[in-house]
């Protein structure tokens, strides 16, 4: 039986969805049942597709539609002639179920799975499955390093002239804790190579990507990079459309919404992601404390074990630093205020945000140390002068003029601010309020929009003193955040003195 | 903000989705993102909702579409102007989040977690990782009951007169095994009450309530089905639309496309059922064999320990019987070839399955002498008495005529036959493929449709032998079933001679 291909324009993420009218299902597809999995096809291509019905006019009978992924993967017109047929799921899945019964995955698994996922073929039930069975059995060392390397050979892997090549990554987590502009500007400052790619915001207020989005064009082809990267010695732009070991955008999707994370997942993308980019030499930044993705230091310490054990596994140098998770870093969060403090310490600003200063030449300090461009212990000093003596600056600079200059917008008006309720000291700020409140003002997708933090953890404060200031498009947009900050979130503690 | 409530038609099952096109999602509602959580309210009452983006002209600017289960929980009309706010997860997803951990559910946690499920508040991955963390960790008794509680609380629970009523519950995963309604004729020919509520097919070619469809209404208000249970002692009703403990349709929806099921939701689910349905004494089937969902004798040895235990706990006394799940039970699958088969047992005709006729007897008699209505040793001899005699029969009908008679459906025009492909014996009849099958010929949705099975395991065949029919409305609707029989699946296995 042959269709006509119709796309009703539905986004959902991660899973493959077909629709059928739901009278098409009660009369000629008596076979094809509500979420049986099917295959659409015409002669060239195929896709994977979970079968919802759909009562509307939206897709008359005769016809099927597909999910705007769906959609695009199959590359076909509208209206062009496919055909239908019961499938059963990805091959995967076997692997899974044996996942969940406590079976270890093989290498051979793994390299399917993966597959799986890139292609899209998996529901959401299915990679909510392989999460949650691989956060509670765990992943082992042997299965974190076959998975890293499925996932490697499934991309794009890229090569670079020259024995070393820096890279940086941080487990995340911190709002505002935007240093990697300043380490990849220190770095090329001191010579290294750092093509550094980045991600967007999941589900933070920025990701480094939306943030330098708003001081130059990040969304560069391959080609362009590498030239950048011949040019100024390292870049920073959107990884996410350059295929570097692209299997976790769709995990994280799952992940987030239960507000977990799989260790051994996590570390495979992470290590992934870096030596599809060609790094030999990274530093991780692993924030710890309460309110941050490892809160406990026995925690950070054995992560930090895995991934030594992990890095000698597959020949990477890895530098692990445990530094302080527990309250955003820099005056504030949301795309063009995280860009503003970066400007403010690569001018070397007397206002500029010093916990995002003196971060970001520890680890600048800390990759030159690994790289063999400082000696032991002389890293920070190094970092320090070339930020100082404006070098870092010129870098930034040059590498903004080579990927295309734009400049950032203002913060949006300041809609609402949230204040001391009492006289006292700041004892805690939540990462999870300010974050969540820069959202709902429409960070990351409002560039304009975010929160202001004004006050440190130690400050003394007195009652009605704005502690933090919402900035969004007006005060419409402003007005989930402030409902969110005055009746659910506890952004700060106080105590009273 | 206000937008007009859109019902744009789409089926998501389990999950309750929210679309809002995309321009709006863009330009106006910046703080509400794609796969946040949001509620739509207006004064009377609120869904909980995932949030996806629709590009087309489906969901206007200004109006916020629902998925037709949320859209029929809201209860309101198309146009109507209602409030969106995000919102975060319900609040049972933090003792999800404990349980994947490890950490047991208390029996606070469970009533919210029911109420959650019941509600729908649900995505589908907050429900699978509640699935696959209960499979994993498993449920302990405390656990299970506390959760029987918990929904019984939640849903309707009947109260019938007397102080004995009778119910059976079958594991399932056995294609054809029809036995309630002959067990529920000689139960009330017995003079037992046994207010029989059942499924309709989630995964299988037939529930009971489908294969009963064909012979009676089974669509019953609780009135008019307690009118019924007044007059002729029990009743064979479809119990989807009586709110007992209404909490597994969810559930199941995540654990079958995965193939596992959770030992712990499946106890309690079946137990909640029984006592919500009025239930004092219940004979419960356990299928066991290869390709049945109970494949070890250790494993249906286990189960029947738990059972009992369970049993003894809540206050319901229980006969569980180990049966032969090896292969299919009767001559066919799918709604009016099952009820075909019934029939002929009830009507004592000498070509009705022996298989089916036995297992019913078997079961029934065992329920006889659960409630002390035979003797230790007596309850088949009875039971077999019952059905020789006429006297289920008769009440069999008398059931039908108070439900509302009708006659069932010839089967489909027969459009492939499957046959054997040597000289031999067969050794094994898969339940799973002969299941597919029938489902790929349109059943349960089309009652005619289905899959005739004429072998029985340990029969000699010989080559070209027709061992399968298949019934489907045409050939065209018979095409996914042939292809599968003849590429993908493995319905019997016959040793060459």
């Amino acid at each position: 039986m042959r269709y006509h291909l119709v796309r009703p324009g539905i986004e959902t993420s991660a899973e493959s969805v077909a629709f059928l009218s739901t009278d098409e299902l009660l009369c000629q597809c008596l076979g094809l049942h509500p979420l049986d999995r099917i295959e659409v096809a015409d002669g060239s291509g195929s896709v994977l597709a979970v079968l919802n019905g759909v009562t509307s006019g939206l897709v008359p009978p005769g016809s099927v539609g597909l999910s705007e992924t769906a959609f695009e993967r199959l590359a076909l017109e509208e209206g062009v002639e496919v055909s239908m047929r019961p499938a059963g799921p990805p091959a995967s899945v076997t692997a899974i179920r044996h996942k969940i019964a406590g079976r270890p995955f093989a290498g051979g698994d793994l390299r399917v799975l993966v597959d799986d996922i890139v292609s899209g073929r998996h529901s959401k039930v299915e990679l909510t499955a392989l999460v949650v069975a691989s956060a509670i059995h765990g992943l082992s060392d042997d299965e974190v390093t076959e998975l890293v390397r499925a996932m490697v050979a499934r991309g794009r892997r890229m090569r670079w002239p020259g024995p070393i090549v820096a890279d940086k990554h941080c487990i995340g987590g911190v709002p505002g804790n935007r240093t990697t502009p300043i380490v990849v500007a220190i770095a090329v400052a001191a010579g290294l190579t750092i093509p550094k790619t980045s991600s967007r915001a999941v589900t933070s207020a920025a990701g480094t990507a939306d943030a330098m989005e708003t001081l130059m064009n990040v969304s560069l082809s391959v080609e362009r990079m590498e030239a950048v990267v011949r040019r100024a010695g390292g870049c920073l732009v959107w990884g996410g459309a350059m295929d570097l070991a692209p299997a976790d955008d769709a995990i994280i999707r799952v992940e987030h919404p239960l507000h977990i994370d799989c260790e051994g997942l996590m570390l495979a993308s992470i290590l992934a992601k870096k030596i599809a980019a060609g790094a030999t030499h990274v530093v991780i930044d692993i924030p710890v404390g309460p309110g941050s993705k490892v809160e406990s230091s026995e925690r950070a310490a054995a992560l930090r074990e895995r991934f030594r054990a992990l890095g000698a596994r597959l020949d990477l140098e890895l530098s692990i630093q445990l530094t302080d998770g527990s309250s955003p870093i820099g005056h504030g969060v949301g795309p063009a205020i995280e860009a503003r403090d970066v400007l403010a310490v690569l001018d070397g600003d007397a206002l500029a945000p010093r916990d995002l200063r003196e971060k970001s030449i520890a680890v600048a300090g800390s990759l030159l140390e690994l790289v063999g461009a400082a000696a032991a212990g002389q890293g920070a000093l190094e970092a320090r002068s070339l930020l100082d003596s404006g070098a870092a600056r010129e870098r930034f600079e040059l590498i903004r003029d080579l990927q295309g200059r734009s400049e950032p917008p203002r913060p949006g008006p300041a809609v609402y601010y949230w204040c001391a309720p009492v006289d006292g000291r700041v004892v805690a700020i939540s990462n999870e309020s300010i974050a969540r409140a820069a959202r709902l003002a429409g960070a990351p997708r409002d560039p304009a929009a975010g929160v202001d933090v004004h006050t440190r953890v130690g400050d003394r404060v007195t009652q009605g003193q704005p502690l933090l200031r919402v900035h969004a498009r007006n005060t419409t947009m402003g007005e989930y955040a402030r409902r969110y900050l005055e009746t659910e979130a506890r952004p700060m503690r106080v105590e009273p003195s």
